[in-house]
C-alpha cells in the first residue's frame, strides 16, 4: 500500500504569510499523495467585525447564521484557499482547491439542534466522503486543498470542522492507502504547559490522554482535536502526529498511539 | 466531434437568486459536456462598499488594487462559486469550482502598465489554457464552473474578464470538440435599444456589427462583449449567441457570424 499524508494546517499558520509560505515550501518537498487541509478561523472572524457581523457564541461555541456562512465561504473556500492554490502551483505542485460541494467530495449533514442551534454547521462522517473522485485526482499526482466548508448536497453548504475533515479524508482514504494525518500549528505539539514549548509531550495514547485530561493538563480546543485524532487512529488510519507547521520534516512533534 | 457548451452566466443574474436558480435548473437539462463562466460584478462592489475600500476608476476602467483583489477573490470564486456548485450538485449536475489557479487550469499575464496601471488585471491568451485536466474532468461529466479570477503562476491571483475567459476556453477547446459559446445575461440579446427588448438583433454579422457600432446604436460594454465574441468565431469556435439566461433551451437571442 502507498503511503499518503494528509496534512491539516491551522489557523494561526495560514494567517502568517510568512509562516504559511515556510510551510507551503515544506510540503511541497513532500512525495505525493498528499492532501492539505487548512483553517483560517481568525481572519473570518476579523471580516465578522469589519462588516459589523456580530459573532454568536453559546457555552463557548460559535453559531454559523448564515451571514457568518458566507463570510466563512467567503475567507475559507476563497480567499485562503484560492493564495495557497497559487502559491502551490507557482512552486510546481498540481494544487486543487476543493470545496465539500466540489465533485460532492465531502456531503455533511447539518447539525441537528440539540441543547443549542449551531446554525450552518455540518458534520461529516468518514464513510458518506466520495473517495471516487479524490482517489482519481491522486492517482494523476494532483494535490487537493480542502477548505473547512461542506454541503449538504441539497444547495447549503456548511461550516465544517478542519479537524474533523482531516480525520474524515484519512479513515475514508484509509481503504487504499497507508494514512499519515498530520495536524500542524503553531506549537511544538501537545505540550504539558502551553506557555513552555519545551514540555512537548512526544508519545500520547489514550490512557495517558484520559489521565493528563483529567488532571487538567490538556484541557479547552486540545481536546476535541485529540478526541479526533483517536478517533482516526481507531479507524485505520496508519500514524497520527500533532507537530509545528516549521517541521514538517522531521520527527518530532506529538506522535498518538491507541 | 463532440458538442461542448461555454456558457457564460452574467453579473446581473448571479447576483438575483430567483434568476440563478431558474438559469441553473435550465443548465442542468442541457447535455454535457459543458462548462459554466461566471461574473458577479455587482456583489464585489457592494462588498467593496461595506468594507470603506474605494473603487478607484481610471478612464472609466475599474482599477484592481490588492484589497479589491482579494474582495474579487472572496465574492467570485468564494462565495458566489460555490453557491453555484452547490446548487448544481443539489440538482444532480457533478460541478467542480475553478479558478484559472486551480490545476493551472488558466495562466494569465498581468497587464503591463500602458497609458493606465489596471492593478491585479490578468490577461489570458487561449494558447496558455491548460486544457489536458479540463478534458480528463469533461471526459468524467464533470462541468466545470470558472469565476473570474486566474494567476500568474508565479503566485499572484488576478481579476479577469468573465466573458474573456469563455471566448478563451471556447478557443482552446474547439481543438477537442464543435463548441457553442453562449453568453447569457438578463437581456434578450443585443437590442438596438437598451430600453427595448423587442428589439432584438437576431443576426450579427462582423460588417453589421462595425456599422451598429459606427451609428451609436451598439455602444459601451457591448462592445468589447461582441469583440471578444467575434474573436472566438474567428478563432474554430462553431457558433456564438448572445441571449437572456432563461431563454437557455430557445432558439432566441442574437446568434453571430463572420
Amino acid at each position: 500500500m502507498e503511503t499518503l499524508k494528509v496534512v491539516k494546517i491551522g489557523g494561526n499558520v495560514v494567517n502568517d504569510e510568512s509562516l504559511l509560505l515556510d510551510f507551503l515550501e515544506k510540503f511541497q518537498q513532500l512525495e505525493a499523495p498528499k492532501i492539505i487541509v487548512h483553517g483560517g478561523g481568525r481572519s473570518a472572524s476579523e471580516l465578522c467585525k469589519k462588516l459589523d457581523i456580530p459573532i454568536k457564541m453559546n457555552k463557548g461555541r460559535r453559531i454559523t447564521d448564515a451571514d457568518s456562512l458566507d463570510v466563512a465561504v467567503m475567507v475559507y473556500a476563497g480567499l485562503i484557499n484560492k493564495k495557497m492554490v497559487a502559491s502551490l502551483q507557482a512552486l510546481g505542485c498540481n494544487a486543487l482547491g476543493l470545496s465539500g460541494a466540489d465533485l460532492n467530495t465531502i456531503p455533511a449533514q447539518k447539525r441537528t439542534k440539540a441543547e443549542i442551534d449551531y446554525g450552518f454547521v455540518g458534520d461529516v462522517n468518514a464513510k458518506d466522503i466520495n473517495t471516487h473522485f479524490i482517489n482519481r485526482l491522486l492517482d494523476e499526482q494532483i494535490v487537493p486543498v480542502f477548505p473547512a466548508i461542506t454541503h449538504d448536497n441539497q444547495g447549503q453548504l456548511l461550516n465544517t470542522n478542519a479537524d474533523t475533515i482531516a480525520a474524515s479524508l484519512a479513515i475514508a482514504l484509509s481503504q487504499k492507502y497507508r494514512v499519515t494525518l498530520i495536524y500542524c500549528f503553531a506549537k511544538e505539539g501537545v505540550l504539558r504547559n502551553l506557555d513552555d514549548e519545551s514540555s512537548l509531550i512526544k508519545k500520547l495514547n489514550r490512557e495517558y490522554f484520559q489521565q493528563l485530561k483529567a488532571d487538567g493538563t490538556i484541557h479547552e480546543g486540545m481536546i476535541p482535536k485529540l478526541d479526533t485524532a483517536f478517533e482516526a487512529l481507531s479507524n485505520n488510519v496508519q500514524r497520527v502526529v500533532i507537530k509545528n507547521a516549521g517541521n514538517l520534516h522531521q520527527t518530532t512533534g506529538t506522535e498518538l498511539s491507541l
